[in-house]
């Protein structure tokens, strides 16, 4: 972390409102950054608030100072992210700033967009503005992970998510596995994926679990409903044909036969990959303006998501009950791990009680 | 739990007290109960403490009254079980209680015990004492539910702990286990052994880990380190066998013919049971003084102990890792469950953390 001798404290819970304000849109803004700004006048008076509601809309640092109006003249602007200075959706942000006659910005972090990257607070320092930056950095940079990971790695932000028993199942051994986790922790799920741009399954877990995959209403858009499918074995009927409710996709390798895509269900839309791969999946998806997807599929998938690279962040429902059985499903296949030495501990775990079941939440570091 | 209106809060901190030095000696007094002792004299002012050390030591009421004197005298004695009336290793209670000339008695739970089970309640009135009890009687009742478990159903209380993968693996795909956990809760797993009277393997957990199964000093005596095996065909060499540190039992069941039982290892005494089943082994070592045991056991016996009522306590340590593997060791073979409906949720969970992992424990209610 950059230390900034004018990063004085008195800017401290201003930020933490622009990152309060920024948070409300979570999970709408893909593939732009959530983003939140305030405006104080001359006297350090609060005079406008905004953040940027989803792509398209009017960026925070415009909402904010359209709320000041002539008051941001000689004011300070808190944003949490580097103000634009290129024509996007929207105008470059930086002239608006400019334009306003404040005095101050304060960024928490530099926009890592190849467009901006410190461009942004070079043209308002060029127009004579102060600029204090990394104040509340970290923060920033961490309610913005998925956007950054995305822009720096041209993938999206990857959650794998399961709910287990307390001893490690995620089905009985006849394959049975509705519920495993109460129904905190299911509308908890639901909620995690209103956060994300596309949830991800596999064709086994569309064959034995026939899923919906939705928000339940906690996005609008749904998030975007995957199944990766090698073999594109598929049923004729499952709940993700009906894209009346959400999008789905059906992504496949170059590999299957006409005869395969075929006798593929109407509704859902094809995405064509190169090889029919985890990375491949995730570059696509980026392309589709995912800065966040949740994989929520059976053992094999999940362990290939894991070895390319395409799980940052772990959350594990566990669930109070014994299920038993050698032969029973469990979270993860083959990790091609021999020793113990070569297992590698994860860092910064956090927990919290959904009604009776635990959940446990893990970033994975970069080794993993 | 009863209510009893002679139960004033006045008396709820001394019998807090009294539990607090019954737990003095926790993992010590079998196949005794734990039992606390305060005496107040007349004016309601502390003048003695006890509690029972150990088997064959005197009992808590008889120490806290030695220590009181003659201030015992028209006072009160608050204890955690009912005074036993029956001649025991030592002299019954009631008789010292009453000999001491106090007034009254207040009591947290009745002694299961037969030879007890409210005559010492009884001897006490008739002999123109006060009695006043369930006085933090659910408190009392969980302290002892080991000795309770004992005494109602002729089987030690049982716990079953293992440790875990976030992925819910009890080792690699190649058997490969030390260690899952970290340091703190090894460590922590050491005095809960301390607490226990005997630690149960099966002959595969002798074979995979080879493991030493004392306290590491935390109990003296060391708990009795149990192998239950069916087949004895168990290593000529192992940590266990080494009966200097602990004492080690080899169970089995009548089936063996003499060859096997030649080649068994020295030092390990024999202990014959009529079938080589977790409820005769608990069912002998009730016999040999055993209130708690704990079973560190691989699936097949854990699945076995837990089926067949000898498991009361879930202790999982929860590692942050990911070992992966479909034929990876997992905690519990099959408990013959084809339906959800059929799988019990567990609870009164409570969770804490060690070091980086995470432990959860469970009581399983009786229709587990």
């Amino acid at each position: 972390m950059k230390v900034n001798p004018s990063a004085s404290a008195v800017w401290l819970p201003w930020m933490r409102r622009a990152l309060q304000l920024a948070a409300l849109a979570d999970g709408r803004t893909s593939p732009n950054p959530l983003v939140g700004a305030v405006v104080l006048d001359k006297a350090g008076k609060l005079v406008g608030e905004g953040f940027h509601a989803c792509a398209g809309e009017p960026h925070a640092e415009v909402g904010a100072l359209a709320q000041a109006g002539k008051q941001a003249s000689g004011g300070t602007l808190l944003v949490t992210l580097e103000p634009c200075c290129h024509q996007g959706r929207t105008p470059p942000c930086t002239e608006a700033v400019i334009a306003a006659g404040l005095r101050r910005v304060v960024v928490a972090m530099q926009d890592p967009d190849p467009r901006v990257a410190g461009a942004g607070i070079t043209r308002l320092r060029d127009a004579g503005l102060e600029v204090i930056t990394a104040v509340l950095e970290l923060e920033a940079a961490h309610q913005n992970r998925a956007f950054v990971h995305r822009v720096s790695t041209g993938r999206p932000w990857g959650i794998l998510k399961w709910a287990m028993s307390l001893d490690g199942r995620t089905a009985l051994p006849n394959g049975a596995s509705q519920w495993i986790s109460g129904g905190e922790a299911r509308r908890w799920v639901h909620r995690l994926r209103g956060q994300c741009d596309a949830v991800i399954v596999g064709g086994g877990t569309v064959r034995a679990d026939d899923p919906l995959l939705t928000s339940r209403g906690h996005s609008d858009p749904e998030p975007k409903r995957v199944v990766l499918s090698r073999s594109l074995d598929l049923p004729q009927q499952a709940q993700l044909w009906n894209t009346a409710v959400a999008q789905t996709l059906v992504a496949h390798g170059l590999e299957p036969g006409h005869e395969q895509l075929a006798h593929l269900p109407e509704g859902p839309e094809l995405l064509a990959l190169p090889v029919s791969e985890p990375l491949e999946l995730l570059q696509a998806l980026a392309q589709q303006d995912c800065n966040r997807v949740l994989w929520e599929c059976g053992p094999g998938l999940a362990a290939a998501a894991l070895q390319q690279g395409c799980v940052q962040e772990l959350a594990v429902v566990v669930a109070p009950k014994l299920l038993g059985g050698l032969p029973a499903r469990t979270p993860l296949d083959d990790l091609g791990l021999t020793s113990m030495k070569e297992v590698v501990g994860l860092a910064s775990g956090s927990l919290q009680s959904l009604g009776a079941d635990w959940l446990l939440q893990y970033e994975l570091s970069k080794h993993c």
